[in-house]
């Protein structure tokens, strides 16, 4: 599998294609230093054998936040050294910091916008981006991420409703200049070898924002200005987001957020037009570098047909390895039959959303990281199902299958007409009911239903039932 | 060329596959008769060739409304009729009525929406919709289209916002039952033989709208409900629409409202992945039913890789035919170089969101219809042309052409380092100036500009000059 082939960026050489994104978790101490439930969340992903793994976002600045990492300051770099050291010796993988700056924000709903910003705190932004990516070295890390997406300083300089006149807005080329510099003050920071890479959005997905005719040139820019590969991300503004009172504005929770991290109504891989139209322009000006592609990624043969169709370089998946960071081990070794499929309930995002730590809605209840197990018993069970339909939909109950560990879940399949059976949902036990609302009459539909375990191990399948509306 | 072979939709043949797409027009009287502005608008499109042309929308219903016209009784039927006829005359194409039902709305902010519906305020959507589908057999029109698009009445059941719990909302299904049940009445008033056809969104682009995931099974169940063919729109809703004091809340004002009409600064062909996932679907399950794509669609190359791409059947162009509605003439006779090419300002989108008759930017001031002429004779000019570039942008001047009747425009074309030339955009005359601001320093430009008259002439290219940001 090209998966699984490796991939040399500047001095690190990648095992294989997978990315773990940058995700926020929320472990931390508002302090920002690295405590215990962020190494365990790390060092899992570590373990799992994702090629490349980026970490949360740490701030480059000491501005007050939530809980989120910090490299803002010497203070920082013991508890991140060590956990570097700790994910190279679990794992195979590279291991980047995301590096951010962000603005102001209050609860009465005001926000800092670039606009206000003077030339002397465009300095001190660039400065504070360079003197991270520098500790990013000492702290013994591959490489460094340059966060320029979603709602962020940087991604609001590159968006085009930054409205700034001196230079640093308006015209593309203008709303590029602090990000480019960022760029090359950090590659003087951090030498030749170091590779510095940029997350920022393929589309702005807001109204009068930023679509691939810029950001293929965004991207061609910002390799030019010294970076070393682009992961590209979408939406995710404040534009659009919608306030809830009593709490600051949050991105991610109007429609860009929903095209950041697409939900269960979007189709499969529904970003992967952005990182495919970058790369397709990036080619055409004979620049080779690496293209990462997120997004509602999910399974092997996705991944391996998006870098087969030369779509992307990289697969990055966050809510896939959040649900099961052992994702890339288990493919590897020829078991996606044993992994833990995320559904995109997105959960995960809500729980963001409203300011708690960052779970899966599949792990048990409570858990703050993916369940471990070396288990290879699979659940148990008399295989029942039956399916009712009304007002439209297709209702489904199953009897409860045991295991010698733990009955984990229920992953759902279905069939259409005589098409073939596709997983469409999970759900966690004990929960044994599901409603399929995406049915409509005039198509005929078959389901089945697997039990699976901690360790992913699958039950025999369930019988066969079928259904109309 | 594809585009030029017919098409038979029921009883109905198509010359070609170009379809002139409903577009308010505002040209009507608030009483909702044709007159004479209606006529002529309508006569153009029909003379200029497109295979199919699409009047208004008009309402089912007798509902207040801006300047639209109406079928909603028999009253309407003279001018209707007339004008068909004459349409029919004139041009080789077919025409269809688009009819639509619309809810309330006040300039409070208060708007109607489909959970304020009784059932028998739900009948009588659906008896509207079949008196005026017959109402259009008896008008000589060769089929019907019904609105299911956008932010009105049908659109707003299909919506995934839809919260009706009585079976018409709900589930995908639910929210179905009454487009189905006005498939179904309307076909039961037109007969076997008379074409129906649906407007729909493939994407509702606003949060928690409904996705592509859905939008192929909504055009199978409206297909096996008994529509002839589907045309595939995006966006243009209620939910993320911007309030201006004063004014009642108009779709596309919002980031849906500019899927729908994408500008300048989408590429072109934006949402061609829609009308390409609904055919696809449709196709598997063994449905042949005719697709129309629209969305930014400009030149005979991209429309005619669509169709050879199997993207779509017809090919739907509003704003390139409102700038030019002799498009298909030409480009059948070979010359595409005499077309007055749209250049996506959205003036148009402009002029409909503050409630001003429609008209095109290019056009002569103050006209209310595209201009014709047979001159043959092009304009004539010195060739000059000169680049400078300040704060990121180029900046374009040139001499003024002369013509024997009238220089219209300017045709800005570029090329990107060593690339072929593109034309980028259009310059209504006597303007010979044009900042070009999507131009980043690292690559470099190429520019000629290029004169045209009221009837397309072109006249000689400018002398090329280069820049640099």
């Amino acid at each position: 599998m090209k998966l699984f082939q490796p991939l040399s960026i500047r001095s690190m050489t990648l095992p294989n294609r997978l990315v773990v994104p940058a995700m926020v978790t929320r472990l931390s101490g508002e302090d920002g230093f690295v405590n215990e439930d962020i190494r365990n969340r790390y060092l899992r992903f570590a373990k799992g054998g994702a090629g490349l793994v980026v970490l949360e976002a740490m701030a480059v600045h000491g501005s007050k936040s939530g809980p989120l990492l910090r490299i803002s300051s010497d203070e920082f770099m013991p508890g991140l050294r060590d956990l570097c050291t700790d994910m190279h010796t679990i794992g195979p993988g590279k291991v980047v910091p995301q590096i951010i700056h962000f603005l102001k924000i209050a609860r009465s709903g005001w926000r800092q916008k670039v606009e206000d910003l003077s030339i002397a705190d465009i300095r001190t932004i660039r400065d504070e981006y360079a003197a991270a990516a520098e500790r990013s070295v000492r702290c013994g890390f591959d490489g460094v991420e340059l966060h320029m997406a979603h709602a962020y300083t940087l991604s609001s300089f590159l968006s085009r409703l930054n409205k700034r006149r001196d230079g640093y807005g308006g015209t593309l080329e203008c709303r590029l200049r602090l990000p480019v510099e960022v760029v090359q003050a950090v590659r003087a920071a951090v030498g030749d070898q170091f590779p510095i890479g940029v997350r920022f959005d393929g589309e702005e997905c807001i109204k009068g924002g930023y679509t691939l005719a810029e950001s293929q040139l965004i991207a061609y820019r910002l390799v030019q200005s010294g970076v070393d590969y682009v992961s590209i991300s979408a939406g995710g503004k404040f534009e659009d987001a919608q306030p809830r009172a009593g709490e600051p504005l949050y991105p991610y929770t109007g429609y860009s957020g929903d095209r950041c991290m697409p939900g269960k109504t979007w189709p499969d891989g529904a970003n992967r037009y952005l990182p495919a139209g970058i790369k397709t322009f990036l080619r055409k000006q004979g620049v080779a570098t690496p293209v990462v592609a997120t997004g509602k990624i999910n399974t092997p043969e996705l991944a391996e047909e998006i870098l087969a169709a030369g779509d992307a370089d990289l697969i990055g998946m966050a809510r896939p390895l959040l649900a099961d960071p052992d994702w890339p081990r288990k493919v590897q070794g020829g078991h996606f039959d044993k992994v833990i499929r995320c559904c995109y309930a997105n959960v995960c995002k809500a729980r963001d959303e409203h300011f708690q730590t960052v779970a899966c809605f599949l792990w048990p209840k409570g858990s703050k990281q993916a369940p471990e197990s070396d288990d290879t018993v699979p659940p148990q069970w008399d295989r029942q199902l039956t399916a009712s339909t009304a007002q439209g939909r297709v209702s489904l109950k199953w009897s409860a299958a045991t295991d010698n560990e733990e009955v984990y879940g229920y992953d759902i399949w279905r069939a259409v007409e005589g098409g073939e059976f596709e997983r469409i949902d999970a759900i966690p036990a004990p929960v044994t009911a599901y409603h399929d609302t995406a049915t409509i009459s005039g198509l005929g539909y078959r389901y089945f239903v697997q039990a699976y375990d901690l360790a992913g191990n699958r039950s025999e399948r369930s019988i066969v039932v079928e259904a109309t509306v």
